[in-house]
């Protein structure tokens, strides 16, 4: 049996991961800059790549959302180059020194390294080819990626630049590694490479999520469902409250952090949800209510009944649960028994409800009086994120530069021997 | 199929972790406090149980060693005791506020939670049940203990304690629950549990990390293997290298922090090698020696020369490689090749060469003119630890209270919504 392509590609990338973790911040930023410059001038020959798999899929059918996916035009691949040059602007997440402490006999410190090499498998998406590559390489890291087949064109393309930049400051092109075959095979056999790859990245949906928990044997991040919710308890703001949940629920309802369902105090549910519905089904969006807020907006033509299912939904649309619960304690328990655990929040003008809320709701982002949409390495100020994770070892929440880094302990002494 | 006894005991556990999520410290440390004073006062009881377990096993043809840790005795129970007096007195992990920042829009932290459940997997040693139901609860986590079947007799005495405290203190017994049957078939079924989860430490020998990485669905903490090295530079202080060397080697040759390999730089190794197997030999230590080493000691009795895996192998015991280096490039380049990425350290005088060392030498622990023995969390001055570990991910080296929790975050706005 031949070895899989993969095996290879993650050998080669743990040996070139060596180099990077010792190569310096201004290489490593010199490699991105040139990567933004590469994408810049090979714009005709990746568009062309891209166009080719657009046709492709295309012809195969795929369906309208995810062929916007995949397309790339100038001002999108500008955008990618873009982000590049903001990755390089960003710390050096690398070197680090932190926690110090002198004792009895030694002197401790951690100093932040990198992971070593990490695995990302993704779909249709070749600006996530680009985006990883660049993040990996800034933290230090070598990459193995794994995009989708009808993406190959588009990768290959993107896979130059990365190569040709990487030689060009001097790092090895095996810090990048593409996997160049459709064949699924690939995927379980790099899940499986456990002595060579440290950590698996999925980016994509519930399904990906679930194979790469149950096959690897690698540490894999999960995150990017998110089932939010707002509550809106008795002494919120009902003026401000509309455009901050219109914002939750529209701005992007295609993503993860978009709001799911409103919990609405009862005693303000009467102030409240009749705007909401009239602002928000003007927008498009439809409603499923529990039947105490059926009472209410029931007879608006946007709402229906919640079925079963639906307040155990992410809805990725413009979809919008509504409930109506009594005070805190009940939309804590709704949110404990329905969320994933991404993005939940209060509005309430009283702090010790909001603390009770904070305590009580373990998200990865609890919010007070703020949009579930804020959930984001850009707009947490980290500058740039590879996913968010909604599972609670290593990184919580939005992963920037210094989730794809580890530590060591130095330990210094005069000759100490342990008592 | 009837479920098995792991996934009721894990959804049990699940629960409980959320009332210690919310649980004050001062109710863990009182938790604490009454563990150790039940171990007092079932000392009579538990060391009956213990010695049923002893017999058997001594019936069964166990070891010398492994009879030896599995033997629990009044000296040990009121050690044990005190460790658990002595977490109570450490800081409280959780509700920490850290990273805070003001953004333009929103107010962010991060607070520290529990990690949720953390199941632990080890073998023949009744006082890992104590010290993991310890570490974890004060932590706020939920544990799920596998021990081995030679310990069920101690450990239920163990256990009873352990539930008897938590009654005392108001929290549920759930919250530490023990898989009570020697099936193998348990473990399986609990590496396949990540909804229920969220950490696997595996406390044992090389076999059982290797088999969880294999099996588990739930991240694992791997660890606890070391081929620990010391390089001799050039600028070594050979005095005070000898007991520097000799408490690496055999203050407590069993452990993963104990030392396996001396690389002597060619310009000391004279100087260095005669004195040092002189000194380790009186002490029962042998010697496997490369071609040059063998040229300066090899007439020894105790050394023989090195075999082919003796550079890549954990010794445990009384035993020492010896390999002559050509200066610190040499040096880096074996621990990069034979180390396990636990320990490994540098003896020099010269900062610009310990510096290149500290740099290029990516272990849990490196070390500067200091003992191996250090990377211990009672030595490194966090109190306690549950494990070593040697992979990336969430946490590196001596894993204390801290490594048993994760974040939230949260965010506070005055109604922000996302431009």
């Amino acid at each position: 049996m031949t070895e899989p392509t993969v095996t290879a590609l993650a050998r080669a990338a743990r040996a070139a991961s060596r180099a990077l973790a010792l190569s310096d911040g201004t290489t490593r930023d010199a490699f991105l800059q040139r990567l933004a410059d590469e994408l810049d001038a090979r714009r005709v020959a990746i568009l062309a790549a891209n166009a080719e798999d657009v046709a492709r899929a295309r012809a195969g059918g795929m369906g309208k959302a995810l062929l916007d996916r995949l397309t790339l035009t100038p001002a999108r691949l500008a955008g990618i180059a873009a982000d590049v040059r903001q990755v390089a602007t960003l710390p050096d997440p690398l070197g680090e020194r932190f926690d110090a402490r002198q004792l009895d006999l030694i002197a401790l410190e951690k100093r932040r390294v990198p992971l070593g090499v990490i695995g990302v498998i993704y779909e249709a998406r070749p600006n996530v080819t680009v985006d990883c590559a660049a993040l990996c390489i800034k933290s230090g890291n070598a990459a193995v990626l794994r995009g989708s087949a009808d993406t190959l064109a588009s990768n290959r393309a993107l896979l130059a630049a990365v190569h040709a930049a990487l030689t060009a400051v001097g790092l090895p092109t095996e810090a990048v590694g593409l996997i160049d075959s459709p064949d699924r095979a690939e995927v379980e056999a790099m899940l499986g490479l456990n002595e060579l790859i440290d950590l698996i990245i999925p980016r994509g949906g519930a399904a990906l999520h679930q194979r790469c928990r149950q096959q690897s044997r690698i540490p894999v991040i999960t995150g990017g469902i998110g089932i939010c919710h707002l509550y809106a308890a008795a002494s919120v703001d009902l003026d401000r409250a509309l455009p901050l949940i219109d914002n939750a629920k529209t701005q992007r309802p295609s993503v993860c952090n978009a709001l799911d369902t409103v919990l609405a105090d009862r005693r303000i549910a009467a102030g409240l949800l009749p705007a909401l519905v009239e602002r928000l089904a003007a927008k498009g969006v439809s409603f499923r209510a529990n039947p105490a807020a059926l009472a209410i907006v029931g007879s608006h033509p946007a709402v229906q009944p919640a079925g079963p299912e639906d307040f155990d939904t992410e809805w990725l649309g413009l979809t919008l649960g509504l409930k109506i619960v009594d005070g805190v304690e009940d939309a804590i328990a709704h949110i404990q028994q329905h969320s994933t655990g991404h993005s939940d929040g209060i509005l309430s003008a009283d702090a010790a409800e909001a603390a009770a809320f904070l305590h009580a709701i373990d998200s990865a982002a609890v919010y007070v009086n703020a949009s579930t949409r804020f959930t984001d390495g850009s707009q947490f100020g980290l500058g740039a994120e590879i996913a968010v994770s909604t599972q609670r070892i290593h990184a919580r929440g939005p992963m920037a530069l210094e989730a794809l880094t580890s530590y060591k302990w130095v330990v210094r002494g005069d000759y100490a021997v342990r008592p």
